[in-house]
C-alpha cells in the first residue's frame, strides 16, 4: 500500500466504562488493519443526538480530507431507522444512524451520495438488535477504508433526517436570541449563535456596546480570551466552535449561572 | 516487516484520570513501535475482576485473530499471584495476572500454553511492587508483538485460577434463575443467562409466555430491540453480549429497578 | 520513510466528554499521517497544572526516546503566556504553554533549546483565543514529527516558568515533612517525598522504625506492596511514581483519611 493509511474517526455515546467502543475498534482492525483509528470522543451524553451532532460538525473539518467518520448515538437501534453511509464534497465519508446525528456535518460538507447499509457482505455475519456500532457501522467504515465503493454497501437513499442546531434563533430590532446547545466539561455554556451571525448583527449597530444575558442576570461583557476577565468573573467570547459561549474565568459558567442546555441567551446592542 | 502490524489490545481498571494506562502504551511503543495499540477500555470498575473478565471474554473474538490482549485488574499486584502469558487455539495471546481475570476468555478460546512472566530480559529493568502493568505485562505483550516466542518469557505453568461467570445459575421446572453480573454505563442490567441456555429452556416450553423478573417487581416482557418497548418502559432482551439483559427504553434499568451486580433474576415460562 | 513512525504523546485536562482532545488528534493526523498518536491521559483535573506536571514528569521516560510530548493544561490560553517547544538531552521534545506544566519533565530530561511557537507557517491558519491545543500545539508537534527543525517554529526563548514539585519539604532531626501532591483514581495519596530522599533519611537512622503520619492519625507502616497490608488497612509504600504514597489495601486512602492534595505528611524515625 503506497497511499497513506486511511483515518477512521469515532464519535459515540458509549462512554469509557464499558468495552463497547473498544469492540468497534477491534472490528475495524480485523477488517482494515492498515487504517488509523482516532477516537474523537465516546463521552457524548447518553442518547444526546444534538450534543453528538454538534461535536461531529465542529470536529470533522480538522481531520485529514478523506477521513471516514463513524458516529453512533443511536436510541433507535434495532428499529426502523436506517443505517447510513454518506459521501460528501470534501471527500469525507460519514457512517451512522439516520436520526439527525450526521446532518449538521454532512450538510456543511455537502452531500453527494447516501446509501443504506444493507449489504450483508459488509456487515458482521450476525447482526444484533442492540449494537449496530459493532455489527453494521464499524464494518462499513472498515470496508470503505479498504477501498470498497460506497455504492456497494447498499441501495441509494434520497432523503434523510435533518437536524438544525440553529432552531429557535430570533432576531429582533436590537436583540438576537439564541439557546445554550452544549455545556462542555469546563462548564462553558455554548450557544447556537455563530460568529458570522453575530458579526452581521454587530455591523448594524456600529459603536454600540454589546451585552450577553442569561437567566435575567447582570449583562456579561464580551472578551477575546478567557484570561481577559478577572479570576472568577463571567465573560462571553467566541469559543473554539466559533460559537458564542458564556464562560467563567478559572471556573464553571454552568455552576455560576445554574444553567444548562436549552436555556435562552440574548445578545443586545445598547447605546 | 511485511506482515501487517500486530495488534495489542488493552483492558484495565486504571481509569482515565491518571497516566497509568498511557505509560503502558509508552512502554509498548518503545519496545514494539510497529504494534497497533487499541484501548478496549480502562474503565473497568476498580478491582472488579468479574467485570473485567466479562468485558474481555465478550470483546476478544471481535479482534484480529493474532491479537495480543493485555488485561490488568490486579488487586494482588506485588504479592505471590503469578504474572501470566497464555497462548490459545485461536492464535490470540493473553497477558495478565493469575486471578481469574483472563479465565473466561482463554477458556473459550482454548488454552494451548501458559507461562509465568519471570524472564528478566522481557521485563523492564526495575520492577515495582505496585505497577506490573507497566513493568511486566506491557513489556511481555510488546516482545510477543516483536515475535519473541511465548516460551521464552518464562517457565511453563500447569494450572491457573479459574473464574466462572455462570456460578449460581439454577434451573428448575419452569424457571431459570441467574444473576446480574454487570451494569453497563447505560444502566442495562446484564445477567449471566446466555442465549443458548435460554433457547434450550424455551424449547422445553413451546407456546408458553416467557417473563423475566427482578426484585419481585412486575414481570418484564421479552423484546427483540430496545426501541420495541414504549419510551420509559422496561424490557428484557439479548444484548450485545448475547446475554439476557434488562433494560429501560431511553432510560436506566439500574435506576428504574434500583438494582445492581449480584442481584438474582428469574426467567419463568407461563401458560 | 524508513525510520519508524514518530510517536506523539498527548496529555491534557480536556476530559473525555468533549471532542477537544479528538480534534487535536485530527489536526496531527492531517499534518503528519505517519505519526503514532498515544493518549497519556486527558483526565488531568481541570486547570490543575501541578497534577499535569507530575503525570508528564513520571510518564515521559517510559516512552520511545524521540517522542514528541504535547501537554495542555492552560488556564492562561489567549493571554500573554508563551506557547513553547523544548528540545531535551534525551531527544524528547515537549510542546505546551509556559506555565510550569512542562518544567519538571524538561528539567529532568535536560533542556537544550527552547523556542516560542510564533511562526504562522506551523500554526493553523486561524488561531482562536481559546483553543491553542488545536491551533498551535498540535500543529507544532505534527510538524516536528514531519522533521521540521525546532528552530523553525519560532524565536529562541531564554527563560521559562519553573515549577517545583518539591516545594515545602522540610527535613528535621528525626523527621521529614512533605505534602500530598496528587490523589490518583484509586484514592492513593501520592506525596512529594521521593525514594532517593527517603533512602538518604533512612541511612541516617539505621535500625530505627519508620512511620508515616497524616492528619494526626495513627502512624502508618511502610510496606513493599499494597497486598502486604491486611484488607482494608492503610499502608505507606513507594508507588509507581517512586514517590512515597499512602494507600489502603482494597480501598481508598483519600476516603479513609479524608485527605487530599496539599495536606502535610510526615515521615519519622523512631527507636
Amino acid at each position: 500500500m503506497t497511499s497513506p493509511a486511511k483515518t477512521i474517526a469515532l464519535l459515540t455515546d458509549f462512554g469509557y466504562r464499558d468495552h463497547y467502543a473498544g469492540v468497534m475498534k477491534g472490528v475495524i482492525a480485523a477488517i482494515a488493519p492498515a487504517a488509523a483509528i482516532i477516537d474523537i470522543t465516546h463521552g457524548i451524553p447518553p442518547q444526546d443526538i444534538v450534543a453528538g451532532a454538534l461535536a461531529l460538525r465542529h470536529s470533522c473539518r480538522f481531520f485529514p480530507p478523506r477521513t471516514i467518520f463513524v458516529a453512533v448515538v443511536d436510541p433507535g437501534v434495532g428499529t426502523a431507522r436506517l443505517p447510513l453511509a454518506i459521501e460528501t464534497r470534501t471527500g469525507a465519508r460519514f457512517v451512522g444512524p439516520d436520526n439527525g446525528l450526521l446532518w449538521p456535518a454532512v450538510d456543511a460538507a455537502g452531500i453527494t451520495r447516501i446509501v443504506e447499509l444493507l449489504s450483508p457482505r459488509y456487515r458482521l455475519p450476525y447482526v444484533s438488535a442492540t449494537f449496530h456500532g459493532r455489527d453494521i457501522f464499524a464494518p462499513a467504515a472498515a470496508w470503505l477504508a479498504r477501498g470498497v465503493a460506497l455504492t456497494r454497501l447498499g441501495p441509494p437513499v434520497k432523503k434523510i433526517t435533518q437536524l438544525s442546531l440553529e432552531s429557535g434563533i430570533k432576531e429582533g430590532a436590537q436583540i438576537v436570541a439564541g439557546t445554550v446547545i452544549y455545556v462542555d466539561s469546563f462548564g462553558n455554556l455554548v450557544t447556537n449563535l455563530d460568529r458570522a451571525r453575530v458579526d452581521r448583527f454587530v455591523a448594524r449597530f456600529h459603536g454600540c456596546r454589546l451585552s450577553v444575558r442569561i437567566r435575567r442576570r447582570a449583562p456579561i461583557e464580551m472578551r477575546s480570551a478567557y484570561g481577559d476577565a478577572p479570576p472568577g468573573a463571567p465573560l462571553a467570547t467566541f469559543g473554539s466552535f466559533d460559537l458564542l459561549e458564556i464562560a467563567v474565568r478559572d471556573g464553571s459558567a454552568a455552576d455560576y449561572f445554574k444553567a444548562g442546555a436549552g436555556m435562552p441567551v440574548t445578545l443586545r446592542a445598547e447605546r
